[in-house]
C-alpha cells in the first residue's frame, strides 16, 4: 500500500469504550485505580483494539538496521561494522533483544533497511530489504533521495502488511541498530521539537566530550545545510536520514492503520514515532513509551508526544529493549483486566459509603 | 530458628564477586552499562546469590493477611471483613498478586498471621499460622503482647523455612493484606525514620479527607500513647502491629539468612524491611525496592533503606503485585546476564581506543 492511502485509513481509536472498560476495570477485587498504570494501559489496548476484552496473543518486535553516512564525521565510538555484526548476532539471537524477546514471549523480525556489507545468512525472521549500502553523510547533502525516503517508508508498511498477513498482531514493538544513527535521530528530533542540537544530542553509545562536542556541531551542520521543512516528514527523512529510520516509520503508520498499539522504544524509534506523528494526528493515539532513555533527547520527543514513559531503567542500548520490557507491563494490564474476580463473584464488600 | 540464632546468621554479601560479574557484564555486545539497571539487577543477584552464575528458577511471593484493632476508629474505606474475604480471593486465584504472579511465574504462599473469623479453606498454598484473631486498637494500649511480636516474627522464620526445605528459593516477594494496616505501617515508619505522622500518613485504599486527618491524629496518639523505643523492632511492633507486619519481617531475615534477594512490595512490607533492618545492618544489602508506591510515606521508608525502587506504576493496592512484576525486571537482568553473547563469541568489534 501506498503512504497516502494507507495514512487515510488511520482513524481514532474507539474512545466510545473507554467508560465500559472503566466500569469493568472499577469491579475488580481492589480499591479503584489501585493497579495505577496496569489500569491505563488495559483500558488503552482496549480503546486501540477496539474490544472490551484486549488480548495479547501475539507480540512481534522489529528491529531494522540501518548504516548512516555521517559515521565517517567520528560521531560514534563504534567502528561502522558493527552494524552488520549486529546483524548477525541478531539472527544468531545472541543480543539483547534477542534475550528480551525469549523472555516476554515476543518474535523478532530483523530488517536489512541499508546495512553496509552484504549479510550473508538465511533465516526465517530475517528481511532483505536493503534501500541502498547506508545513507549519505548528511554533511556535505541530503542523507537519501526524496524517492529513497518514500520507499524506505513503504518497505516498513510492506514488511508489517507481509507480517500482519500470517496472522494477527496485537502489540508491536520498534527498535533498531545503525552505528552513527543517534546523530541523524538528534538532527530529526530538533527538527520536528524545536530545541536547539545541544539540547537534544548526547552520547549514543557513549562517545566522550570531545566527541559530543563534534556531534553537536555534526547536527547544527546538517540542519542548516539541508533546511529540511519541519513539517514535511519525508522531507526530514530525505535529508537526515537513515534508512532503517523510515522503515520504522512504515512500520508505526501501518500498526495504527490495524490498530494495533505501537510501543517506542528509546531515542532512535521515537524519532520515527515523531515523523510517523506528522503524517496524521491520529498516530500518537496509537503510541505507548515503553521506556524513557538515557540519551537526553528522549525527554524532549516523549513531551511533545504527550506521551509518559511506563518504565525508567537507564537503559540505553535500543535494538527494541526497552520496548520488549515495556511489553511485558501492558500484558500485565491486560490480564489483569481479564483474569481478575470482581466483588460480586468473588463475594468482596465494597466500599463503606 | 529463634530470632536472635538467626539474626547472627545473616552475614553479608560476596561483594568480592563485583568485580567478576560486572567483567562479564562488560564482556557482552553492547554498550558498556547500556542495559542500566538490568545490569545492576544481575550483578546485585549474584552478589547475594554468591555466585558468577546467578540463577532465578523457583520465585515465591509470600502474602500474609492480618487484622487491625485501629481498624475500630474508621482510618479505612472498607470494612475489616475485608481481610477475611480476600484471603477466601487469594485462594480462589482471583486477585491481583494471583494474576500477576501467574503471568511472572511466581508461586503464591497465603499466610493468615491473625485475620478476624476462621478461614475454612483447605490448599497446598495456604498456612494457617494465626497469633491471635486481630491486635488490639494501639490507641488505647499495645497492639500486641512482647510475647506475641516476637511469635509473630518467629511465625514467618519458620514459614520460611518450611518452604526453603521444599526446595531453594531463588528471589523472594513479600506483599500483604489487612484493613487499617497502612495505619500501622505509618506509625511504625515516623518511629523508625524520624518523619512526622502526617509525612507519613496518606490514603491508603482511598479515604477522603476528613478520615485522611483522623488517621493522622490516630497515629500520633497511638505513637505518643506506646511511646516505642525507635532502635527495638520487637518493641515497635509489640507497641504498633500488626501480625501480617511480624509476619513479613520474619520472612524477610529467613530470607536474608539464606542469602536469597527478597524484593520489597509497597508500604506496608516496606516497614517489615524497616523493622527487620533493625536486627542487623546486612538486612539492607538483601533488598530490592521493586516500586515507588501512591501512598507517600514510602519515598521517605525507600530513602532510609538507600534504595532507588525498579518501577514506579502509581500502584497502591498491595499483596505483593509491586514485588511480583519488579521480580520479572530482575529475572531479565539474569537473563542479560547468563544468555547474551560476548564480543568475542559473536565475533563483534569493541569500542574505538
Amino acid at each position: 500500500m501506498h503512504i497516502e492511502e494507507l495514512v487515510k485509513g488511520i482513524k481514532a481509536p474507539s474512545y466510545e469504550l473507554g467508560e465500559k472498560l472503566q466500569k469493568r476495570l472499577d469491579n475488580l477485587t481492589k480499591p479503584r485505580g489501585s493497579l495505577g498504570r496496569l489500569e491505563e494501559m488495559a483500558k488503552l489496548v482496549g480503546i486501540i483494539q477496539g474490544t472490551l476484552h484486549p488480548q495479547i496473543k501475539r507480540k512481534v518486535s522489529f528491529v531494522v538496521a540501518g548504516d548512516h553516512g555521517v559515521a565517517e564525521e567520528g560521531v560514534s565510538a563504534y567502528p561502522q561494522e558493527v552494524t552488520r555484526q549486529m546483524v548477525l548476532n541478531f539472527l544468531r539471537g545472541g543480543a539483547g533483544i534477542n534475550v528480551l524477546a525469549r523472555f516476554a514471549g515476543s518474535e523478532v523480525i530483523v530488517i536489512d533497511a541499508g546495512v553496509k556489507g552484504e549479510i550473508d545468512a538465511e533465516s526465517p525472521n530475517f528481511r532483505k530489504r536493503k534501500i541502498r549500502e547506508g545513507t549519505d553523510n548528511f554533511c556535505k547533502g541530503p542523507a537519501m533521495s526524496r524517492e529513497e525516503a518514500i520507499e524506505s517508508i513503504e518497505t516498513g508498511i510492506k514488511v508489517f502488511e507481509e507480517e500482519w498477513e500470517k496472522g494477527k498482531i496485537d502489540l508491536v514493538g520498534v527498535g533498531e541498530m545503525g552505528i552513527a544513527n543517534t546523530t541523524s535521530a538528534s538532527a530529526i528530533t530538533s527538527v520536528i521539537t524545536g530545541e536547539t542540537a545541544e539540547e537534544v544530542t548526547s552520547r549514543g553509545t557513549g562517545i566522550n566530550d570531545e566527541k559530543l562536542k563534534k556531534k553537536i556541531a555534526v547536527v547544527e551542520k546538517a540542519i542548516n545545510l539541508n533546511k529540511p521543512d519541519p513539517t514535511d516528514p519525508i522531507d526530514i527523512l530525505h535529508k537526515l536520514g537513515g534508512f532503517e529510520i523510515g522503515v520504522m516509520t512504515g512500520i508505526i503508520l501501518a500498526s495504527c492503520y490495524h490498530r494495533t498499539p505501537v510501543l517506542m522504544d528509546g531515542f532512535i524509534s521515537t524519532s520515527s514515532a515523531l515523523l510517523a506523528s506528522l503524517f496524521s494526528p491520529h498516530v500518537k493515539e496509537y503510541l505507548i513509551a515503553s521506556h524513557l532513555s538515557v540519551e537526553k533527547g528522549h525527554k524532549f520527543q516523549l513531551e511533545y508526544l504527550g506521551k509518559k514513559p511506563l518504565l525508567q531503567l537507564d537503559l540505553r542500548l535500543g535494538e527494541g529493549t526497552g520496548a520488549v520490557l515495556g511489553m511485558m507491563i501492558v500484558e500485565a494490564g491486560i490480564r489483569i483486566l481479564e483474569e481478575m474476580a470482581s466483588f460480586d463473584s468473588a463475594g468482596v464488600s465494597r466500599e463503606k459509603g
